[in-house]
């Protein structure tokens, strides 16, 4: 996992610009965590042996739960709920019966908890294992959803949980610390997406939302540009996970930027006018933090107190 | 590429039967070519470096026609036309910007031909390329699609095209004697699904249909299982690819074997009661080929004439 170069970036928006066409079924297209079509609200994510999931550091079992669980994180920045999913799976040749058996109640388990049927895949073997799901869900009423292009001034900038500790953990597992972090690593191998708030927000109507899968510069910089709008953060009110701290000073990192270009950890970002007395429920059950405003003009600033605002570059976490 | 076993079938079946629930938005769940989401039919397809596809014998674009085909095949056989595609892109990690700019153009080629617009999708990296394709079309009339279960006592059995080159072009392409076979390789490479027949067939509203991905010999077992009739084919009908025989005879192979037994050939199989008078512009334009009967009872048959009946074993043909 590293970051995104221009090359690579190019690449990606080449690629999802291919042949469009005008079609009154379809309610949007690439650009955003999903499509929609009609109703339907739709996802794809791939997940590969070691580029997303390494089997020294995780089983099985862990590398479909996170490839179901970030797919479904798509889903709920959008404000729907998962519904249907289809598979892909490339088994590594070099399995056997075991590990079909692990995959298939993997699967089973993951999708059944979160109310998700299969409505079909594809099953093939190769040289590495990879996991890819497509998945189907829809708005509480059925209708539009939550944009990155919903951002107004005069907004709030809110995000769920605790930030940094996804790329932590991987910074723990891939130089052999992984032990002395447990819970970091645990972070990483097995996010926990707040996968029932989506539906909450889009009933409210909140601004824009997206979910933290590159990292808070990089997404914070999607919702500033689609929106037309400024995003000032405070540096100080990032909230920073457990523990993490401790780990920076040990291992010579910065905390700080852990959080702010961290991938993979599946929180949520949203900008609201939400008034306080309604926030402090999400406050409690999700941990919803205020982490900056929505102004007018173009960018995205850190608001360090004592040196100023500081330009953010986003950087895109990503496994190209 | 080769037959499945018991365990691999067992698994495909076991995966494909995973959390199902009632919806009364889903048609059409796991078991045929295509899974029906309302008015959407949906198939998806992967396809593995050195498994599907193989640089040495074919170009990153011929990989990609026909990852994009085989998937449109899938719709072909319920009756409808491609309208959409979601994309799942994983890039070699030794590839650049070239390959880059090869996969850009190649999606963007055989997208367009058909018709197909981009939904989105996702794009990573790992030590071995895979594509994996998502496609949304619709029959004519939005109605429901042909199914492998369609078949009644009474009909025909009809296959498209002509059958063994694809499994006879791979076998050149594994011993090294692909020079010898350009026509039979470039069947294997580049398969040409009779891509404007499948709604015409809905139109019509013959039985069972189905493409032959995985081989005649199992795709006739899927529709004589799933449709509770017996098939009886014709083996001096089965229509051999050109050069199938001469090909087969200085190998020391079967050339029925091949047409039998043989995937990835993506033509039509199917059942009608449909005068000859009708059949007689398809009999021309898509080849078609009466090659048996449907009758009580169960089971696939082969009709030897002189040996009498055979019953055909299938071998499924998969990359698993």
């Amino acid at each position: 996992m590293k970051y995104l170069n221009n090359n690579e970036f190019c690449f990606i928006k080449k690629i999802l610009s291919l042949p469009s066409k005008s079609d009154k079924n379809l309610v949007l297209g690439p650009g955003d965590d999903c499509a929609q079509l009609n109703q339907w609200l739709i996802s794809t994510d791939i997940s590969v042996e070691n580029t997303h999931f390494n089997l020294q550091w995780g089983s099985i079992e862990d590398a479909i739960y996170k490839c179901v669980l970030s797919n479904l994180s798509d889903l709920n920045a959008m404000g729907a709920k998962a519904e249907w999913a289809l598979l892909g799976i490339c088994l590594n040749k070099s399995w056997g019966v075991q590990e079909q058996e692990k995959i298939v109640s993997a699967f089973q388990g993951v999708l059944k908890k979160h109310q998700v049927g299969i409505l079909g895949g594809d099953t093939v073997s190769g040289d590495i294992a990879s996991f890819q799901l497509t998945v189907f869900g829809r708005t509480p009423d059925g209708d539009k959803a939550l944009l990155r292009s919903g951002a107004q001034p005069g907004e709030n900038l809110y995000v769920t949980g605790e930030l940094g500790a996804s790329k932590a953990g991987l910074w723990a597992l891939e130089h052999g610390v992984a032990d002395k972090y447990p819970q970091l690593v645990r972070k990483h191998l097995l996010p926990e997406p707040p996968l029932a708030l989506g539906p909450i927000l889009h009933k409210h109507q909140v601004g824009a939302c997206i979910d933290l899968s590159d990292g808070l510069s990089s997404e914070m910089t999607h919702i500033a540009l689609q929106s037309g709008v400024k995003i000032e953060v405070d540096a100080d009110k990032i909230p920073l996970a457990q523990g993490l701290e401790a780990f920076s000073k040990k291992n010579k990192l910065s905390a700080l930027n852990l959080a702010l270009h961290g991938g993979e950890e599946y929180q949520l970002l949203f900008t609201s006018k939400l008034p306080e007395s309604l926030l402090i429920l999400y406050l409690q059950v999700f941990k919803v933090t205020f982490i900056g405003r929505i102004t007018k003009g173009e960018g995205v600033f850190l608001n360090t107190g004592d040196k100023g605002l500081i330009k953010v570059q986003p950087k895109v976490w990503s496994n190209l």
